[in-house]
């Protein structure tokens, strides 16, 4: 298993900002991601709290691929390329995306 | 389902303390982790590259709960405050929790 990790911080201009990027990524964002070529499942989260540690991340999203190979298909895909538009200009410069593997 | 999200940042010291740091997460905390009350799954996964955005984080591992209230009944547990104390030796500062709800 391979997971892309996004990690979306708070985007600035308050609440209704906040309210504005999530509605967006929910009718815009993740309609595109959905049509990647090898997704396996996609979890999205809230950040409820920060407990240790300071952050202003608030949404989680991973995206399971079987393997780094077909993580790789999916990123060159037509749907993440419209993703990866959509991002910048729902989100621009909130983003943090990380490619985990399994194993520790 | 609510999940303790944890974030590793990479310890100062190089490629030793890194190794360092991972040997004693995995052979002290995750031991410690393991006998929190209510923990449902844990998932340990290595940051393999950086797609967007700029992060030194190393290490992502999520453990999931029941819900907010068996979460909370963990992190009051003794496995969970030595768990803690733990962290504060092995990764001093350099650990983000966050409390995450499905649901976007």
């Amino acid at each position: 298993m391979t997971t892309l990790l996004a990690l979306y911080r708070r985007p600035d201009g308050g609440d209704e900002a906040l309210e504005t990027f999530l509605r967006r990524y929910h009718s815009e964002h993740l309609p595109l991601v959905a049509q990647t070529p090898g997704l396996r499942a996609t979890r999205v989260q809230r950040v409820a709290q920060t407990l240790m540690g300071e952050s202003e991340l608030v949404l989680v999203t991973e995206m399971d691929f079987d393997d780094r190979a077909a993580l790789d298909a999916g990123l060159a895909s037509d749907a993440m390329r419209q993703a990866g538009r959509n991002l910048r200009e729902i989100a621009p410069g909130l983003t943090t995306l990380l490619v985990l593997e399994e194993g520790g």
